[in-house]
């Protein structure tokens, strides 16, 4: 981590300047505002444990007109985009957090208020789960990237994996999927949006520029006395289920009929694209989870006293089977495999 | 993080192929290679904690054309240069490595063999200190970024921090400086290298790109009944200085004919050029360590047994004073006043 130094300039930082005018010392000067003073201004940050658990650590890296770009990501929706994807990476873990570090490497003509901007999107994304910006360190680069490490910790023996999934096991998503994507469609104006209710539109759009990372679920699938496959529903619903079952060496199938679909969106745009916003779309930040009968039932009863919105309440969605392969299948007899081909390729064109 | 699928090809990938070509899960299962096979592949990586320690976190981003160019930085020394400094980070903080996690944004055009080569680097550099890679993630950039996240700890409370060093303390550098810079110096070409012997080159060479981090240094640190203030010569020893006269609200004087200059250096580039390399030359990655002289003493005579080679050897080469700045002093009464002025800049021309 790079250094405080106080600027030699009597003129308070204006968010206009770039952060070339600025310079790094000031620039840091600003940006450890957003941290506990304790905490930094070291060659690395501390933080006492308050347990002996299992540490638990993910790192993300957002690079402009790759994951977000000037024209549909505004600088606080970027943070809190970025916190957000991390915190779900924990919370897939069954992970609560301790705190991240924010490495920024940035072209000299980004303005100050751009880069306040994401850490205030960091810091609201934080606050719900009272986690620390415990440090970072910024450099200069032609395109705007951004690297998130999250530091989280669980009791030992506890952790959610994807490779814990039992033949058996009720398929749980906890909550709609598909929302983000709609709200993609709204802000591209891509689809005919007369036919969506401003309160659809204002939910999509929230949910797919304000995601909330499920860490709200830990507690109580902490407390069940069984092991859960899980992961969480960032590269898509189906992805996340195929990625379990490889992981667990089984298959599954989804019942077409029980997608969570949020509610609103078959009207808008069709039965077929629905259904595949809500397998593929992406971004949703909900947990799939591979629970035994037995234990899902006495969560999904815990959970009811959280008073959940009818979105984000976990549902059975399918269930585990034999063999290696996943299949929607609906009511009617017809049966679709799934596959990862479908799934999100970075270095492809 | 990231999550592994195999790729659906029967040939091995060549180090000559693209990433582009190649995909990114096929990638990460490369990589995967490099990770302990228990703690990678889920949404995040979980180590268990030997000790209820204080848990030390460091971030660093490295940008191709700012932080290395392939003209002079072959990847494997990316790799080694990375982990080196964020290790550096944790000795100065008298902590020992957990883990790093590594985030890598790259263009498509990228070569396997570089990528790979990049993680033999880090590997290569983490291996004495048994550190595992922990995980991490890879995407797409128009430029080559590596951002590196290091987790260490150190008991509750011994802790070094900048802001402990009182006056009367020696200020102690655990080695050479300038050797770092000599070394840029030679594979540069800039001065005349028949004055130079082939082993003076090799070793200055090899400081600048292979740096070593003290943690050699940390249990004989951390056994001592006082308090430390330190930080890693990174920036540099003057830097390094400043900061911890700045931190500790405290002066210090630097004794010109104690600076801890390469043998040689001077008969090379003359007396005030190996002075200048000492003071702001950089990326040697000692330690600059403020201790009050009783410890010191015990330290010095403690560390014999290490049997350190002469350039690694910990020397006295000042003492903290009253006030609030800081010092060369010369024998025959020239007294000069050092400024963070030289120090690098990230977003400056």
């Amino acid at each position: 981590m790079s250094q405080p130094f106080p600027p030699d300039r009597s003129i308070p930082p204006q968010p206009e300047q770039t952060i070339g005018e600025l310079g790094e010392q000031a620039l840091l000067t600003q940006l450890q505002k957003f941290s506990p003073a304790e905490l930094t201004g070291d060659d690395a940050a501390i933080v006492d444990l308050p347990r002996k658990d299992a540490l638990v650590v993910s790192t993300d890296m957002l690079v402009e007109n790759v994951h977000f770009s000037e024209q549909t990501t505004s600088a606080f929706d970027v943070g809190w985009r970025g916190a957000a994807a991390n915190l779900s990476d924990l919370a897939a873990m069954g992970a609560t957090p301790i705190g991240i570090t924010v490495a920024l490497a940035l072209p000299p003509s980004t303005t100050l208020g751009w880069v306040l901007a994401v850490y205030e999107g960091l810091t609201a994304a934080l606050q719900p789960w009272q986690t620390p910006i415990l440090g970072g360190d910024v450099s200069r680069s032609p395109v705007k990237t951004i690297s998130i490490t999250v530091l989280g910790q669980v009791p030992q023996g506890k952790a959610l994996y994807r490779h814990q999934a039992k033949v058996g096991d009720w398929l749980i998503a906890t909550g709609d999927h598909g929302a983000s994507r709609a709200g993609l469609a709204c802000l591209l104006h891509t689809h005919r949006e007369e036919l969506v209710t401003t309160e659809q539109r204002n939910l999509w759009q929230r949910a797919h520029q304000r995601p909330q990372p499920r860490l709200d679920l830990v507690p109580s699938l902490l407390s069940l006395e069984t092991t859960i496959g899980a992961m969480d529903s960032s590269d898509g619903l189906a992805d996340a289920v195929l990625q379990i079952c490889r992981a667990s060496q089984v298959g599954a199938e989804l019942w077409a009929e029980k997608l969570p679909i949020p509610q609103g969106l078959t009207d808008w745009v069709g039965l077929k694209t629905a259904r595949e916003w809500a397998l593929y779309g992406g971004e949703d930040f909900e947990l799939i989870l591979a629970l035994p009968p037995v234990a899902a039932q006495q969560w999904l009863t815990a959970i009811a006293s959280l008073d959940l919105p009818p979105d984000r309440c976990p549902r059975v969605i399918g269930q585990i089977a034999a063999g290696t392969e996943v299949f929607l299948t609906s009511g009617n007899g017809v049966k679709e495999k799934l596959s990862l081909q479908q799934g999100f390729q970075h270095f492809h064109a």
